[in-house]
């Protein structure tokens, strides 16, 4: 969360890195590096507010540098910072590359080593467990073996409990980090060694394994390969090259049918498009186009795929021919209306509505309301309670009232028909109260009920300006808080339909029925 | 442009590959596997169609299958639409997996070796270069290492000129590879090997450059890595880093320059949004943002950049974040105002105002235009080149027209005015239309310059439809690529900001002010 953070475009609030922190812990990661509570004032909020939170399994991380040049520990504001975050665990990175010591921080490599020294030391008698990051350690090494291998020996003295190697600026071959590994590994056989890859070079998964064959036994990384420039190493790849090829326990297996999903929550909390042909958990990993690949995988799927996409989580996509898994359909569809059964006559219908949806843009994941509509819809146990015969929404600039925008909607309920108008904060604003204004004529319960979340996602970005959004909206009537979804090119329609959803399951709940 | 044709996504007209194939000959590459012409009409007509095209550097390559079982290969109407290509080079994959030749092809070892026995023959017979790729060879020889060899050592007896070891599944790691790789090298010592890698560990690229370093000499690869599930291994990654960092000569050095416009120019023809963390060639390859990093690089480049970005056509970009510090706000205002010092009183200025601004929502991330523009503003090196009076958008349900929105603007440009309309899918996209239209009366090159991208992103999403939002639009002249910002509860007000911060950007750097 601390690297994946310096990723362009992210940008987390404080309520975002608890949510992910929370996901992280279930799906069994070891460490999870939070912030870097000495540079910026969020993640000190962050671990104020982590304090209440109880994990099952994870260590939470404090991220901070050694001390600076020519002070004491206690007088340094960074290792001052990670002792109030109160983590069990803190990651000090210092310099381990001469180059970096007399050009950025501009001190003697003699001092440097005692500021490893001293900032761990401090760490230690504060009862932490600390983990030495040595920042550019590779290029430190080819530039000056013995200073990087040094820092590591400095570290190690100084009772750091985990020695870290980093290729910073992600330039690395796997060939020199499978030798230079195996140098420390051997030189620093009481302590135990990590890993940590930048993919600059586009190969810092493959940087990452070949450190674990060398004897590496923690390995930094991010989920979706979020970080700076081209990003971390991505441990949505990393943990199912080792756990499902190699046999290593990198999180529980339950959790490793678990990694899709949990890839493409962070990549909506993170409000990133996820990477469609990122192995493992893209859309595209088990997608099949080429003849001759379908013709296979029907044969046997092993003809063409590396793993069964389902030990993922993920699924296989024929292409073209639209052979998608009818069960898949169905357990989503019994958890609306049990009694279905795989030969109910609606099953069919429901399977051709949702891959149409789902091809036009709807994902039904955190919108199960949409979907629980859709199959009542399906199974004739729909209702009607009111019919939005029209609307017309307006904004104007230079704009006279208070409001930049107006809506004028006409609703019918039992024949009745209701006109009102309403300004809004923009013209979905406007047309969210309008909408409620006139329905609240029939349905005063609809006071109770509150929008608490609102969020767009464009579609093909790059169609610009003309492309489908997807619209999710959360609400809640106090006690409970359900999702709903629409899609459009044009952002209005895709949030009225979204809002007309949860006004309607809001309705059935209300009614009971 | 054949494996890469078979990515989700990408369906190239004959047309498209005619430009791309000429395109990556002026690039340097050698050889360009452009079709295969007995799966699809579309391949047959390119290969008729590029006939006429002189090829400064490359040889193309025709791809198909062996012979199909029991029959002769002059017999095969796969053979014999390779022979029709009348390329120079044909490629001729078969089987090296024994599972393959019993389950998908079904029929016995034996005779899968005679069909790549008397392909190979039958093309050498016809004076062809001939390529054997070895399809699925490195499961093949983890399966039945005898057979896999077995079925190398037909194709060069059969008068092969290539060996090509394909990890077809992309499951492979980069040990394997390399010890693999060594011992069919070592074997084969007279014949020259190649290797093509998929992306499905996430390792294609590693597993390239290890089988480079084991004596492979033709790596098989496509640009931005295009190619089915996951993608192949990725030519943008791989030439760098194989001629930049390892001295081999892949393409000519003056080409290595132009890697990042050949890689956007490919994935604009290909209709594919480019990837903005692809190594060496995306957008934000070489984008600093934690402040560390960013006064790093200010002292030295090389401290956070593995190579320089000029060196392969990309460039550095400084972030303008929260956690970026006042050098990296000085720095964006010398580009404009190079006299500014670090004490000029406009600096502070800029810095609160900068505050203010991501305070309110405002991220100059990725909008570095915008943010140029609000600097011009406060320097008085601003020039207005048009005005908007005034503008109006209607959306309507139920609606008439094609579109779903329709508006109306005034601008004034040189105190003449110009009122117009356009309809659009969705209020933005209809302002969008409507503004561009007015303003190409005045400026005629507007034409040349789109919108590529447009992102929205709800601040505090939690006042739901009240919310501010942020968008984020991109836009290019074919050549440059920039971005804007515009935030407001109204998010036709803030698309509508990026998008006039989008047009004076553009003006501004037209008239080369």
């Amino acid at each position: 969360m601390r690297d994946g953070a310096q990723a362009e475009g992210v940008s987390f609030s404080v309520s975002d890195k608890l949510k992910i922190a929370k996901k992280l812990d279930e799906f069994g990661i070891d460490y999870i590096e939070a912030g870097n509570p000495g540079s910026n004032p969020k993640d000190v909020e962050f671990f104020e507010k982590v304090k209440d939170t109880k994990f099952k399994n994870a260590k939470l991380v404090a991220f901070g540098s050694t001390r600076r040049p020519c002070i004491k520990p206690d007088e340094d504001a960074n290792l001052t910072a990670l002792l109030r975050s109160e983590t069990s665990v803190v990651a000090i990175f210092g310099k381990s590359w001469d180059f970096h010591v007399t050009e950025v921080i501009r001190t003697t490599l003699d001092e440097n080593l005692r500021m490893i020294y001293d900032s761990i030391a401090y760490m230690k008698k504060h009862g932490k467990e600390v983990v030495f990051d040595a920042e550019h350690f590779f290029d430190g090494y080819k530039a000056n073996r013995e200073y990087a291998l040094k820092a590591l020996e400095t570290a190690w003295q100084a009772g750091a409990d985990w020695l870290v190697l980093c290729d910073t600026n992600g330039g690395s071959f796997p060939s020199e980090i499978a030798e230079i590994v195996k140098v420390v590994v051997e030189k620093f056989s009481v302590i135990p060694i990590g890993i940590h890859c930048h993919n600059d070079g586009g190969m810092a998964v493959a940087n990452s394994i070949v450190a674990v064959e060398q004897g590496v036994v923690q390995v930094q990384g991010t989920f979706n390969g979020y970080g700076e420039r081209c990003g971390n190493a991505n441990l949505c790849t990393i943990i199912p090259n080792l756990q499902l090829k190699r046999n290593y326990y990198c999180v529980p297996q339950q959790s490793i049918s678990e990694l899709t999903r949990v890839s493409r929550y962070i990549s909506e909390v993170a409000n990133l498009a996820p990477n469609e042909r990122a192995p493992y958990v893209g859309n595209c990993a088990f997608a099949h186009k080429g003849g001759m690949h379908i013709d296979a995988i029907l044969k046997n799927p092993a003809t063409f795929e590396h793993i069964p996409p389902e030990s993922v989580g993920n699924q296989r996509r024929i292409l073209m021919s639209e052979v998608a898994g009818r069960s898949t359909v169905l357990g989503k569809i019994q958890k609306v209306a049990p009694w279905v059964t795989k030969d109910s006559p609606e099953v069919q219908q429901l399977i051709d509505n949702l891959k149409r949806l789902e091809h036009e843009g709807y994902q039904f994941e955190g919108a199960e309301s949409s979907f629980e509509l859709m199959v009542r819809k399906a199974l004739g146990k729909d209702h009607k309670f009111f019919e939005v015969k029209s609307f017309r929404v307006l904004c104007e600039e230079p704009w006279q009232a208070d409001y930049s925008a107006l809506a004028v909607i006409k609703v019918e309920v039992n024949k009745v028909e209701e006109v009102t108008a309403a300004e809004g904060d923009g013209p979905v604003n406007a047309l969210d109260k309008a909408l409620r204004k006139a329905l609240e004529v029939f349905y005063p319960q609809l006071k109770k009920m509150r929008l608490t979340d609102y969020k767009v996602r464009v579609l093909d970005t790059s169609k610009a300006t003309a492309a489908k959004v997807r619209v999710h909206i959360e609400s809640t009537d106090g006690e409970r808080v359900w999702g709903t979804v629409g899609v459009s090119t044009n952002i209005i329609e895709a949030s009225f339909n979204a809002l007309i959803d949860s006004i309607e399951y809001f309705l059935f709940n209300e009614m009971g029925m």
